[in-house]
């Protein structure tokens, strides 16, 4: 299968390599920024450009990784090309509805995996969730294909239901470690590592991979340890917006303490 | 050593149970509530009760683990005593300062094992770190020696890290807890399992195992994708609870994102 990627962001990056690595042809990288086309390119050794009437027209399937902002346009751009694309076009975005296609192309579908993806760190897709939708049947199934080739967990699911994975990710994964950073920092200024903190993070985790996060809710809030709560309060008077969250949270867990 | 443990707690549980394990010998359990006590001295072999006035007064450490909101009362009903506690008394709390002890014995201390711990998960004490503090040096050595036989990981801090550091906790592991059981609901509503964001979730908290958070902040709003952003908070509508805590950090991620 011939792949062109559009895209050289995060997931651009990690997928382009695991398929390329898993043998399929990746024949080019198109991205806006040609310096960051180039890069991907040379990790997988292969074509690059930032024109997009440059594209290879014969790919079998075109996989557009770009932030969700900027597909519209592209897909616009796409098909105002003198010669229009032939392959199947994806998205590989969360939150873009499966219908963004439908005016623009006949063959089309969405190949989302769902983990978060830097750069820096290779990830290994063998355990990653991918969601896939497509135009029809035998798009359903070449995506499905693909997606078995590079994840042992491959589900369908509706525009909706990715949008509410997505948006679940966003809490327990982009949330999450921007708590993880709020507690850095907070460490930092005390002068105490954040190697300290380290543990409890992975533990936190490794802790809702076998029970229901509700479970094994601990801490002061959902204990309705009052006077901890109102002297945390007190300790981060001089950090506005960390108390915001702070307080945010605490209500409702409290919220949920009274409940029950 | 002769050790009595005031509380039958997540803290107690746990680390009456790895004490008893090493070797030492917990000779009492006491807890406001007899069963409570019962459960944990059946667990490591031991006597128990729910009468202070009952309690064993030849012991070389007394580790009061309860509520924080309780531990000034159970102090001052200890030093009410006929006869009063000759070894020394420590306390396993993150945000209760040394100084609680200062009028009441001559002999104390803190001994803070910083992980979340809940009774149905047993935890490795070798790699949590153990924040300790005591009134004078010989007592000092006597925890620093007693932490060092379960961990290998022992810290002297004062009673304001301390504090920062269960604050940074109550972030990185309490309020993290609570956003992936968000998740969780917000996958079931959606007729999705937990199971597809557990390697996420894995993956989020590995990630900064080797990495600062801020250098591997991920998502719609550190990207500025205003369009992602308006679209989740539009499907969260009914859900005002968790649109708040969307608003809060997306808003606040947005304004880190612009400083850079």
């Amino acid at each position: 299968m011939d792949i062109v990627i559009l895209g050289s962001g995060n997931v651009a990056t990690q997928l382009g390599k695991t398929l390329a690595d898993t043998g399929y042809n990746i024949s080019q990288i198109w991205s806006r920024k040609l310096a960051n086309a180039k890069v991907l390119a040379e990790l997988i050794d292969t074509d690059y450009t930032d024109r997009l009437d440059a594209l290879n027209r014969k790919a079998d399937l075109y996989i557009i990784s770009v932030v969700d902002d900027a597909i519209s346009d592209l897909l616009r751009q796409l098909t105002c090309l003198d010669n229009p694309l032939e392959g199947m076009v994806v998205h590989t975005s969360g939150s873009t509805p499966i219908e963004i296609f439908q005016k623009a192309f006949d063959n089309y579908g969405v190949f989302y995996p769902f983990q978060t993806f830097s750069k820096s760190k290779l990830v290994e897709f063998g355990k990653i969730p991918i969601l896939v939708e497509a135009s029809d049947k035998p798009q359903l199934d070449l995506l499905k294909n693909l997606a078995a080739s590079i994840s042992d967990d491959v589900r369908l699911a509706s525009s909706a239901q990715r949008k509410s994975l997505h948006i679940a990710g966003v809490f327990a994964c982009n949330y999450t470690n921007y708590l993880y950073s709020i507690a850095q920092q907070l460490l930092e200024e005390n002068n105490l590592d954040f190697d300290l903190i380290r543990p409890l993070i992975k533990e936190t985790a490794d802790k809702v991979q076998l029970h229901a996060p509700k479970d094994v809710q601990t801490g002061p809030a959902i204990r309705k340890d009052l006077s901890i709560l109102s002297d945390h309060m007190k300790f981060l008077e001089d950090k506005r917006k960390w108390q915001e969250i702070y307080k945010l949270l605490s209500d409702q867990l409290i919220a949920l303490a009274t409940k029950k």
